[in-house]
């Protein structure tokens, strides 16, 4: 069975911003057998409004709207919906109570316009709002269901999880979306696709999606079936196959962060971290403090963007940093061994390179890194060349920067990033 | 006039995947005069890409659809859109021989399935593509434009920019969006609304959209006109009253970032800064470090997670740690001094709080964050309260240590951040 979402506002349709809400219904529908085929962005003009709802019976079972059930004059989805089925909209007495009853707990009196949020379209199950004061409206119309929901977040994630979900279980779909989350960290997307493409052909019930983030790379494989058992089985089997070829760039196989495994990694071996970074500028500690409870294994880093603080602070000799330049690898070794000796860590991280756009030289480009790890036995250090602007090659420095503290305990003999 | 966006692809309907290409899309032809009043998003199935072209048809006047122009089976825009006009599918020897030579330029011979990229739709312009294979197509068919253009964002870009671009200015369309975008920081989104929702009454023919990002509220004000110099005056006086109702929370008027605003009153001023930053986790350096050039005024900064770091790196005495807590304003206090004087910055930053979900007592709840500014003549600091989860009240805790070197030079006798 088919499902439309159609996400109504018009600034929406403006160059700032995003219909975000789409995502989570996705999910929620594919979770009870639904397959979204169309989603759509409409305005709050009526007319617009009413050809998209129009289109959308054309074509779907089931249709999610979100937006326009608002209190103000813009808030249209209501009537729309109502005139284009030929119903009335009646004010119901019991919704009207309940969102005077939710303004007197927040100690104030309804304003007057709010009363439109209490009009529920003919032969509609209201669905009671738990967040806010719009309720959201369930109807049956011609063979289709229609739910209307708010567009704050919020309010529509639990009336869908709360209200919709439940009612839409009931349609008893047997087919249902199986999925996986494989992230992976250490080589670029094109070499992810290239060691896993073949497999595409392999389990044609299957679809991958490759997703390509700051924090990683993601494959999303995913399977329609009504045979729970086999699905699991068939993506079992693909995932072990992807890992296979994915080797030691895979970072887990059930959407675990890179930050996770490596908070994990320091919590078994009972090791503590501190950080020594140059062309970061802070964002590798930030994504280690990311997780609550990074205290436990965090002890803190110095962000030593001048010369003089790599010196003062994380101890690099002048004299290095004079002879092999900032960005080299025996700085990087220097910040790693620095780091772990003044803040006594199980393990230290040194990261320097040459974000630009300016500070490149011939022998030095722009996007040269050097990233060292530090323990007991010493220092070491791998230079990479990062692709991509001053933001990408901060996010990829991070990045490769955590993957070698997994790479040191799951790889112990191998040292790059 | 009308515009209608279809993005197509499969991985857009999934819930890892938003159609971003929209946003770029809807800004260009807003400038040409277009408004967008539908975007949707479709699969490469052929019925369901040809009921979205088909809807679009008889309400758009000019529709533009991004993807599926790939050399792939999947790839069916350009098949799906001439059997819906009753038109034939010819193979382009110009398009073909430029595919080639693309390949060969990369040294490479040109894979057979990219054959099908040179088939080019009855009666329509080819938009050469200066960024990869697949070329874009322009069609006049029953008083519509129709655009094809392929996914890849940064080919669809250069398309638009160089072939679509130039010929929709053509059209003349008289009437052009005008617009504006104001940054805000210090307050909240509710407050913000508060204190220019009375505007918009007063200027009706604007629209404002209003948005909180974690950098941040945005104010986008903007008006469709036919008369340029009337349209920038009525947008000037909007903006210069929405200026007086925010005061000194205004960050800038013209889309500046905060941090740009901050190195340019650091440059300006002839400044360096240093930050000491607990519950931030090195967020704060990492955006003081964001823009090209921040070495000028960024010396450092220190991630003291744990109390001995604030002690042996930023000279927090351990006694006082002990007395008032990690987080306090004595503490806050002596991370700004201590930073900038081991560091010899003009200015030093200090933040501690707590981010949560755990460290919080009854006196010290989660969002209780402390920052504080320090010069030469010592230290101040301000205590704020802010909501939110771990992720947002570090982010928020950044923001507002970035708007205290702010305020510290534009409103030098207001302590708040």
């Amino acid at each position: 069975m088919k499902a439309e979402i159609i996400a109504v506002g018009s600034e929406l349709l403006t160059p700032f911003r995003l219909d975000t809400n789409s995502l989570f219904l996705t999910s929620e529908l594919n979770q009870v057998g639904l397959r979204v085929a169309h989603k759509s962005v409409v305005g709050d003009t009526p007319d617009e409004m009413r050809s998209s709802f129009e289109h959308a019976l054309e074509r779907a079972d089931v249709i999610v709207s979100s937006g326009g059930l608002g209190p103000t004059d813009d808030d249209r989805t209501r009537q729309t919906v109502a005139d284009l089925l030929g119903r009335k909209l009646y004010r119901d007495e019991e919704v009207l109570r309940s969102i005077h009853e939710r303004f007197r707990r927040f100690g104030r009196a309804m304003p007057e316009i709010n009363e439109r949020q209490a009009m529920v379209i003919e032969g509609a199950t209201v669905l009671k709002n738990p967040r806010g004061t719009a309720p959201g409206l369930w109807l049956e119309a011609r063979g289709h269901i229609i739910v209307l929901l708010p567009g704050v977040p919020q309010e529509l994630r639990a009336l869908m999880e709360i209200e919709v979900k439940p009612r839409l279980l009931k349609l008893g779909i047997p087919e249902r979306l199986y999925t996986r989350e494989l992230r992976i960290s250490g080589i670029f997307e094109s070499d992810v696709e290239q060691r896993v493409s073949s497999l595409y052909a392999q389990y044609p019930d299957t679809e991958t999606t490759i997703l390509a983030a700051p924090t990683g790379i993601q494959l999303h494989p995913r399977l329609w079936s009504d045979n729970p058992a086999k699905a699991e089985a068939t993506l079992d089997e693909l995932v072990k196959r992807m890992s296979l070829a994915l080797g030691e760039h895979l970072v887990s196989t059930r959407g675990e962060s890179l930050e996770q495994v490596v908070a994990q990694l320091l919590t078994e071996n009972r090791a503590t971290i501190a950080v020594a970074e140059s062309c970061t500028g802070g964002l590798l500690a930030e994504r280690l403090t990311s997780l609550a409870g990074s205290s436990a294994y965090f002890v803190g880093g110095v962000v030593c963007y001048s010369n003089e603080l790599k010196t003062s602070m994380v101890g690099v000799p002048a004299e290095l940093i004079e002879s092999k330049g900032a960005v080299s690898s025996e700085v990087a070794l220097a910040l790693a061994a620095g780091i772990r000796k003044r803040t006594g860590a199980t393990l230290g991280l040194g990261v320097t390179g040459i974000a630009g756009p300016s500070g490149a030289t011939p022998e030095k480009p722009v996007g040269l890194v050097h990233i060292s790890i530090a323990d007991e036995h010493g220092p070491r250090e791998t230079p990479i060349q990062l692709p991509g602007d001053r933001e990408r090659i901060r996010q990829f420095s991070a990045q490769r920067a955590l993957n070698l503290v997994r790479r040191y305990y799951l790889f112990p003999t191998l040292g790059r990033a």
